[in-house]
């Protein structure tokens, strides 16, 4: 069974296709620019053949045009009829109270998340547009269906959704917590829970997703009871170009002075601040890194901010947790940025975490593994995560079930 | 040496008459609507005789005149000759990056503290207007010394002050974390060192302020390295009236569905959140906790919120700390709320808190003492604040030190 996996933004559309037997990654690709000038169409194969166009792509259905033909290229395909394709898997940013989970793909859903498109205005939209562009080419008998970046955070209790404003914003406006990169929170959990050998019901887990947007979950027995992204993305740490949590204060008191609309303030806090605005270097940490090493005291700030931030919130998780067995570094921060979990694990070293030197600084650019000392109380792993892995099985399960 | 002790608000003005032979408080009172119709004034000796007046307060210096006239009262004073009061001491809420400890009044003193208006809108002003009232009133000849509630905080690192907005802010407007409650912090700190008789310089402290605003201050050999309370009091989590920290998404996003200024989502988020907020009830935790026992989901949420808050705070403090040696509740949630206490120490359980039953149901109303049992390893206290003693002490040792 082949499955291909979609993640739909506004001007762009990731795909990959995955054959599920033995979960290979057959092809991957990007359309970018849709609807403006300048698009690039890339598409890569599992063994190397590539393939690139400037090509414009006015709508989701012509970007998906171009993925179509790639897939069924003579050089550069994988397939050889579209019906290979025996279902399609969306990743959908936002599924407020409504989705608690994946579902299959039905005039109902797709106005649902339609519906959702004031908590995720920058989302929500394109995903939908990209499932009705995916009908509207492999037709309704391809089965689509929807994987959640909030769902793994429905278990998540009232104590840790609710916000301190005025209940009505609730009961009006569902403001609350949502989370968002669920599907690699709950990926790479469950992918610790495999490596640690044990059940993971079983198991307190701290996992730390440090990319760009950056979130960390707190899994007690595989179910989340926190995590750091709140109504949206913004919330939590210090993230490349967002501010994380804040003084509320600090915002109002910075449109009062600058004369900021709410949109304009939500520009500077989503796209500004965070490392860039800190280190006034960029938002991409090996930039900061660099500046770092070159002697700008700003850059050294920013980590210093980013790595004593990140700590704070793990210690308030495991009081959340009343413990942990394991902590998880993933995404391209996590994944790669070594001196970061090394300096997170000095500042959490009196609670057990105790990182082997060597592992640590090893275990970087896709490499999976455990990086702390045999000793150490608390496991702290290294793993690349795979949210498209996620949506492909989830898709899968979706298809068997019907 | 008797100190008067003042604590001017825009519309009210606090003080004590405290005789620093044995450090005893005299007497105390507040003016309360100055400046409006319908002014109050309260009187009260230690020995229980007390004075109630309606009588408008046009400005501060009428608000002094009474305070002078009932401290010289033939029945309801306690001095002879105004000349009886050796120096004058004010609390000062803002004392933003200019001053970090207390000090002599002098002309520029007075300047920087307007100065700072920015930063605290409410209280600087009312602080300077004291200020001067005071001196109207008492003479040149009678020294003055400002007690900062921000100064305990000075010896905070950039990673615990900096907010992640761009660097520009800190720099054109000062905005940063500064803390509050800084008096009453340094005085419970201090206080339970000697109740452990161990010298602070070897202790790692956390400090709950808890009342009606609230603060938790991470205390590290005495010194301040991070505190909840930020550019204003509104940062930091769950109080009567106050959201505490949030997802920045939430201010705009209200701030837009609600068609709200600043200054309106400010004064919601000061007055109408928090608690109250949640609960629907009050500000003040006593009526949220009667509507608990009566049965109100909301209230009991509210409960909910604030106890895990507060445990997820000093889970991050302890982080900060690498440790904890003591924890203290002050303030008038801290002091006598003990069922908030008990749970917190329930969720600090795995590191070490072990709360007594009965010590903690005990210690309320004014009481001090330890509520942990003798094989905790975080030792815990109630200690009643005194704010206005440290400001009283400061003030000796100022003019003493001249």
């Amino acid at each position: 069974m082949k499955i291909l996996v979609i993640n739909a933004g506004s001007s762009s559309l990731k795909y990959q296709l995955i054959d599920m037997d033995g979960e290979k990654m057959l092809c991957k690709g990007n359309c970018e620019r849709i609807g403006l000038d300048g698009g690039i169409f890339t598409h890569k194969t599992a063994d190397g053949r590539e393939l690139h166009k400037d090509v414009d792509m006015p709508d989701h259905t012509a970007a998906f045009t171009q993925v179509k033909d790639a897939l069924l290229d003579p050089e550069k395909g994988v397939i050889k009829h579209l019906s290979e394709v025996s279902a399609i898997g969306h990743r959908v940013v936002q599924g407020g109270a409504i989705f608690h989970q994946s579902c299959l793909v039905d005039d109902k859903v797709i106005a649902d998340i339609e519906s959702l498109i004031p908590l995720a205005p920058l989302h929500n939209g394109a995903h939908v547009q990209g499932i009705k562009a995916c009908r509207n080419l492999f037709g309704e008998e391809v089965p689509e269906a929807v994987v959640f970046d909030t769902s793994f955070h429905a278990t998540m209790p009232p104590k840790a959704y609710m916000y301190n404003v005025p209940y009505e914003y609730y009961e009006k406006y569902a403001v609350r917590r949502y989370g968002a990169h669920g599907t690699s929170h709950r990926y790479v959990s469950a992918r610790c829970a495999e490596l640690m050998g044990r059940d993971i019901k079983d198991l307190k887990i701290i996992t730390c997703h440090l990319g760009n947007g950056s979130s960390i979950t707190a899994v007690d027995g595989g179910k989340v009871i926190d995590t750091s992204m709140g109504l949206t993305p913004l919330d939590g740490f210090m993230m490349g170009g967002r501010t994380g949590t804040l003084d509320p204060s600090v915002v109002t008191f910075i449109m009062e002075k600058e004369q900021l609309s709410p949109a304009e303030m939500d520009q500077i806090m989503n796209k500004k601040s965070g490392l860039l605005g800190i280190s006034g270097v960029s938002s991409d940490d090996r930039d900061v890194t660099a500046a770092r090493k070159a002697g700008n005291e700003r850059a050294k700030l920013a980590h210093d901010i980013l790595e004593y931030q990140i700590s704070k919130f793990i210690g308030g998780y495991m009081v959340a947790l009343g413990g942990c067995d394991a902590m998880v570094f993933t995404a391209g921060v996590g994944e790669n940025q070594w001196m970061h979990r090394w300096e997170i694990g000095k500042y959490l070293e009196f609670l057990g975490v105790k990182l082997d030197e060597k592992l640590n600084e090893e275990t970087i650019l896709g490499k999976e593994g455990k990086i702390s000392t045999p000793d150490s109380k608390i496991q702290v792993y290294v793993i690349p995560t795979n949210e498209e892995l996620v949506i492909a099985r989830d898709t899968k399960a979706l298809v068997e079930g019907q």
